[in-house]
């Protein structure tokens, strides 16, 4: 069985009558829930945008604003290097900065579980508007929903932002072209191992933590720089290798990444190994892939590297003329295999 | 024990240590919540808009747009009259309009639990889709989270919207005058008796439904037709009661209500007889309230009563000099009672 428009690999079920974990990946179950489903339902000219933040104009003198909006449903709530909370505002404030937008407003709404201590949603409520001091994003709307004990888990957040974009700014993930360079901001697959080592009970010599941060600012930063920027991307759910083949398909074009140049911390390496994952495919929630014209690669990586947030970025790869729609990486032994979109569940409730 | 800013009645309990249902309930533990908890740790200029929609200056030539979110957790899923799809639209279309704004956009945010009949979701997704037309919004970004069985309970939506003010539109909770009029679209208590009855498997011999509907298109009748119009508001969770009592603190006026003029289903009354419940506190979420001066009183009414979804439209009430923050009712046989918000939970997940 395969999926058209979504590379030609084989998915293990999509004769599903009923939600399964990996619809929520972030993968390829996700995009044929939505493709199947979502799109049929919602159709109309700006439907294609249901998978990521959407551009609004809003006529008559106003400009153009950016929109998105995210459930966060971790579990656990809290684990090392943040919380549901700092999670809920750093995803929704990133989708908007890496659109090209500059985060303004977020609206916060809670479903909670009876029997919640409020202790745990003082914490988190503290947290929320740390980062969003962080991010530079006023928290201005909200809503609190409670649930009967056992008909949630603890706390849900959904959180929706509002960006405005600069004049003249414009990304979009169709924009990549062959020759351009890939740059990612740093090391891959922390806030993954940094959750499932908590919830597998792994321990490190020195405790591993997630990444989640703000993003906003160093997508500014880059922006400024360097304006030919032709994309950029948060590699969330589905990891990296979701976002490059997002971008391999959305641009028509082929991404060759060398193994070699992907930065990954030796811990984070260490516990893949352990736990049988390819960090290419563990969430990031602080970090951003870059599409720049070659020209303009190594002075991007330059800046990047000047920021707090980007001191380990790399420049990964190269966008091709040829295999358009598909992502290969030069293995460290230097075969070469191809890297698909993750097709089920590979780790529920990530973010 | 009592609670200052919220009238002075008795609170079962505020020693609470844990989340209870009734901080869900739209009442006074949901603004004890609020005020205790989500307040001080958001701060800032806008935060006293947590209740509500926000009211957002974009700068640099852009206009003022409004800015709401809502979680849908209703219990059951599909109910007569609607379902949650149709809630999930409704009820954040009808935050905007009731602001003066026109919706625009939504956002939509899913969180299923695993085992979810794909057919109840298609149909959701195809109720949503109806309700967008209906009010005449577009849905153009979403996401879809997934939760283990037992962790969630069939589906949970959050939407987002983005509404245009009018230029000049500029209406609020703080503007009514001793002397203003107090129109109700129409019948209440129609959307909580519907869920209730369903759960507690009470039939008559006609099916009461929910009134579930956008009420886009009736504000904006309104305020074309008259433009003196101080706020609206639309009474869900908390009901009737819930409003006039916001009403009363906010503008530092009495609200006196005649019992008599209030319009309501001789079904949902037996209903609310049985269930012992006072309509005033059953949840509505297709009327409106609105304030108006004395002198455009009648002519307002007039023009609701033309639109299919105000012609049971009455003036239910006077704003007051005395017993200002108060709302009191002259009750069938004359007497006079307070009314005040609803102090716990009385129906948990009723939107």
């Amino acid at each position: 069985m395969t999926i058209k428009g979504f590379g030609d690999c084989p998915v293990p079920r999509t004769d599903y009558d009923r939600i399964l974990l990996g619809h929520g990946s972030g993968g390829r179950l996700t995009a044929d829930l939505i493709g199947k489903l979502f799109l049929p339902a919602f159709g109309g000219a700006n439907a294609t945008a249901l998978e990521d933040s959407a551009t609004l104009t809003l006529g008559e003198g106003g400009g153009r604003i950016a929109f998105t909006t995210d459930s966060f449903v971790v579990r656990p709530v809290f684990f090392p290097g943040g919380d549901i909370g700092r999670l809920a505002v750093c995803g929704t404030v990133n989708d908007l900065a890496v659109a090209g937008a500059t985060p303004r407003f977020l609206a916060a709404a809670f479903i909670l579980e009876e029997g919640l201590p409020l202790a745990d949603l003082r914490k988190i409520a503290a947290s929320m508007r740390a980062a969003c001091d962080e991010a530079g994003v006023e928290l201005v709307t909200g809503d609190t929903k409670v649930v009967d004990r056992g008909k949630g888990d603890q706390v849900f957040v959904t959180t929706t932002g509002v960006g405005v974009f600069p004049p003249g700014r414009s990304l979009s993930i169709r924009n990549a072209r062959p020759g351009d360079r890939i740059l990612v901001s740093g090391t891959i697959g922390d806030h993954g191992v940094a959750i499932l080592s908590v919830r597998e009970g792994i321990e490190f010599e020195t405790v591993l933590e997630s990444d989640v941060a703000p993003l906003a600012g160093l997508a500014d930063t880059m922006l400024t720089a360097c304006p030919s920027i032709r994309c950029m991307r948060d590699p969330t759910r589905g990891g990296l290798a979701g976002v490059l083949n997002e971008l391999a398909v959305a641009s028509k074009v082929g991404v060759r990444v060398t193994e070699s140049k992907l930065p990954v911390r030796a811990e984070v390496r260490a516990a893949c190994e352990m736990l049988g994952l390819d960090p290419v495919y563990v969430a990031n929630e602080g970090k951003l892939v870059a599409v720049v014209p070659a020209d303009d690669a190594e002075r991007l990586l330059a800046t990047v590297r000047k920021h707090p947030l980007g001191r380990n970025a790399a420049l990964i790869g190269t966008v091709t003329d040829g295999r358009a729609g598909f992502v290969t990486m030069e293995s460290l032994v230097g075969g070469e295999r191809v890297v698909p979109v993750l097709a089920g569940e590979q780790m529920p409730r990530i973010c």
